[in-house]
Order: C-alpha cells, then structure tokens, then sequence
C-alpha cells in the first residue's frame, strides 16, 4: 500500500512518525473519512467543511493538505497507486498538531502539522445491510466535544470491542440514559413513521452521512424529528440503523436482548438504503475514460 | 538525547512509529512520567501499579517493559545515556496496543505493544514554588475514566493552553460546578485548616504524588478530607496548591481574578514542601559510588 506522509507518496511500512508527533503523546489531532466510489471522493465538501472546522476549534494550523484541490490531488493520487479507481475504497486523512519537545501546551507556532493519508478499498457489507446486525449498548463516557472529529477514540475502541465481544456489530452509546451514537456512526430510529435522531451538539459527531439520509427522509416526506431518544425507549422503536461513511445506512435488529421491528429491516431503512445508494452513485458516477 | 523504542536505544530523532501505530491513529496507550532524582525512580512501585493497572483495565496486555526489573535496566541506560545521573530528571514511558491496520476493535492477539522511553533533565521551578503561580478555571471536558493514565490528553492540552494564553502557570479543572483537577497535576485546597481535595474515582487521576502529598501531611497532624470543593468555594480557601510530579507542592496565589490567601503561599503548603523534599531527598538518596 502506497500512502501519503507530509508531502510524501511512500510504502506504507515506509510510513513513519516521530516518537514525540503530538499525535502520538497527546492524541492531539483531527481525522477524516471519505468514502471513495468510482474513484471520486463521497461528498469531498462537506467532509472537509468538517475537517476545516475541527482544525479551527483545536487552532490546529490548517496545512496545505486541508485544502480542497490538494485532498483532490493526495486522494487521486492514492487511488492510482493503490488500484482503487474501480469500486469503492476510502480515504483517511489524519492531521495532527506536528512534532514538539513533549509539552502540554502548544507547539511554538510555524511547527508544522503532521499530515498523514491513506486509501483502501471497501466493500460495501450488503449481505449485513439486507438482514441488518445486532447491537449492544453501553456507557457513552467520552468527552464533551464529540463534535470535533479527534482522534481521542479510545472510548470508541473500547465501545466497539465490547460490541464484538459480544457478538454484535455495533456498540450504542448511552448517556444519562440518553441514545447519543455509535461507537463510529450515528444511531437513528423510527417511531410511529417519525425519524428521531440526536441532535448535533457537543455530545455527538455531525455525521455526514446522518446528514445526507436525513435531507433524503424529508426530500421523501418521511418526518425527521432531531431529538434524541432514551436507552429505556428502544424497544418501543419500530426502526433502529446507524448511519455512517461505510456503514451507509445499517439496520439493527435487535439491541441487547430487544428485537427490534420484528428482528428484520424495516421500511424506512430500506427506503433510505436505496435512496442513499442511488443518491452516492449519482453524485460519484463513473467518468468515461 | 537516546530514547527507548521496542527494544533499542536510539537517538530520539530516530526513533520513529508506523503510521497505523494505535496510539498514533486512535490514541489508544497509557504513559507514565517518573521523577529522577540522584538517578533513581521517585516512588517507582507506585507509578508501576498505576501504569500496571491502566494497561488493565484497557486490556493492553502487559510487555516486559512493564515489569520493575525492565524499567529499572531501561530507566539506568536513559539516565547513564543522557547524563541524568546527577540532578534530576523525568523518565516518560508511554506503552501502546501496538500497531495493526487501523480498525476500532482490539487488533489481533499477540500484536505487540509499542514501548517508547525517554528521560528529560527537571530543573525543580523553586523559585515559582516559593512565590507561587496564578491558575484559571476553564470546564473540564474530559471523558469519564480520567483515573487511566491514558494518551486521550487533547482537553488537557487545550486546557494548558488556555491558562497560558491567560498568563497563568495552571488551569483548574471544573465539572458541574466541581473542581476536579488541573490540567496535569491534582489540585488541593486548605479551609480552615483542614486539607480538601477531590477524591479517587473516575473523575480524576489517582496522583502519587497527591497520595504522598495527603500521607505527609497526615503524618504531621494536618487533618484529610477527601472532599471535592466547589468552583463557587474558591475566595473562600485559605490555600490552594496542585500536587503533581513535576510540580511537586505548587502553591496557587491566585485563580481568574480571585487572590487566595493574601496572595502569597500559605503555611501548609510551605510545610508540605519542606516534607515532600525531605521525603524524595530521603527515598532516592545519592547511593555513594
């Protein structure tokens, strides 16, 4: 695998980082995930509207690579030397406070940022997507600036492997018994016909995924309502899915012991399935040679 | 300055991480930071257990450079390297899940963790420790399992940097009204002759030297309480300092706009001083060659 570290194509085991990258000490940077289909990157705006975001809350000197026309040229780049032009893949982009003398405080200014990307291909789990995947809940104990996409993800590691340790495919976060996301991606259901999701806020990430199914929900007049909803009212949901960069739009059968919508995918999912499938396939159609 | 990376000794510049190394990309690893003095190991068993205990409960399975016998041999070449044998030093350890492709779930069994070292010359700030520093209050943000001595350091370093953009040698940690700790050092308060601080759980780092700190000061007669204070309770302390490794007893003088204590270090800091010099000074005296 052919990968991109600070203004270098490379292999990746050729891929290195100082001991004292900021990202490494201190998890002090941001990421991005892009999806990749025909070769163009899945929404490229909004993601690095996201990104750009990020980097300003944590006054991460935006590098080069931030820009739009770089990431183009990073992610063309990776897409020819790692095969992916065909099919789908993903980008991420990791970008990290760059490399200092150990410091709590921040770099002198002009250190420059640690730029690191990669491609991979991807294949969408349509078997899973069709039958849906079972889900687990557990404490949500991140941080109060889950809005920021930073790479501070080891709440989300541990939440995940909780999920797989127990057999299911994704971990729902709760706080204060509230249904926030996944451990990477947000979590949405469906009561009496109505779309209920936690708001964008500080507690969760501004998924763009959630924000392309839900634009699609009220472009097919399916009532989206953004309030979140309680631990102790998911087995009265009648849809439950995560929606995410590579889960798209994920149903979920049952959580803990709870089955959900009769243990099967419901309509709703299953609209939005397809609505985001051909919404993705339009806007990343395949470029005539 | 030699550095300690997965088995060698190496010129920190040299000293390099893959780019899919978990602490890198998910901030997924603990540290330690030990006091060197005279070239030994302020307190070594209880930073060991901590450092044992983190890697515990986040399942990080154990290397050998976990075991007091290795980080002794590793702390001696560092301190022997680096000319720390006289004076005194840091020694930072900071041990990883290891690198594997970058998924949330635990990596395989068996992947190896990643082990990095490095000592620091400490020059004790006597001078800022005799007048005292300034502090401000900023919202602690962190997650909910601060008692791991984890990478996830990003609030912590935004923190820092608030306090000192604002001038202030320190910020003062505050969650739900609650003071809780500073941005990498415990915070302990005086009322009425009586020492307050928060208690151990997981709302905080169980310090050592918070520990030997309350220890001392128990054992001359000054009374405990393990009560956290309120934000609002701050003009009405008699003394503030934080208890941390590097800082050892830091009195604070003043938080935001409030004067504590007349504005100049209280009596029972003063004296905590004196005793946790005495008591490093006793612990890791000079061995004769």
């Amino acid at each position: 695998m052919i990968v991109y570290l600070n203004g270098s194509f490379l292999p990746k085991e050729q891929a290195l980082v100082p001991v004292e990258d900021r990202g490494f000490v201190f998890g002090d940077g941001v990421y991005e995930v892009w999806r990749i289909v025909n070769g163009q990157l899945f929404e490229a705006d909004r993601h690095l509207a996201r990104l750009t975001r990020g980097l300003g809350e944590l006054r991460i000197a935006p590098p080069a690579e931030s820009e739009a026309a770089r990431i183009q040229e990073i992610a063309d780049r990776l897409i020819t030397e790692n095969g992916l032009a065909d099919g789908e893949g993903t980008l991420y982009l990791e970008i990290t406070r760059g490399v200092a003398p150990r410091a709590h405080h921040f770099p002198p200014a002009g250190t420059a940022p640690t730029v690191f990307a990669m491609a991979r291909p991807f294949v969408p789990p349509e078997e899973l997507r069709a039958k849906g995947v079972t889900a687990v809940t557990v404490p949500d104990i991140r941080w109060l600036r889950c809005d920021i996409k930073s790479i501070q993800l080891l709440p989300n590691v541990m939440a995940k492997q909780a999920a797989s340790e127990r057999g299911a495919f994704e971990a729902i976060l709760v706080r204060d018994g509230v249904v926030t996301e996944g451990s990477h991606a947000n979590v949405v259901g469906v009561i009496g016909g109505e779309i209920r999701t936690h708001p964008t806020n500080n507690l969760i990430l501004p998924g763009i995924t959630r924000a392309v199914v839900l634009e699609l929900a009220r472009s097919v007049g399916i009532p989206v309502r953004e309030e979140p909803f309680l631990a102790s009212e998911i087995s009265r949901l009648d849809e439950l899915f995560i929606a995410g960069t590579t889960a798209d739009v994920m149903p979920i059968v049952r959580v803990d012991d709870q089955i959900i919508g009769g243990g099967v995918p419901g309509p709703i999912a299953r609209r939005l399935q397809r609505e985001l499938r051909a919404h993705i396939d339009a806007t990343c159609a395949a470029v005539s040679a």
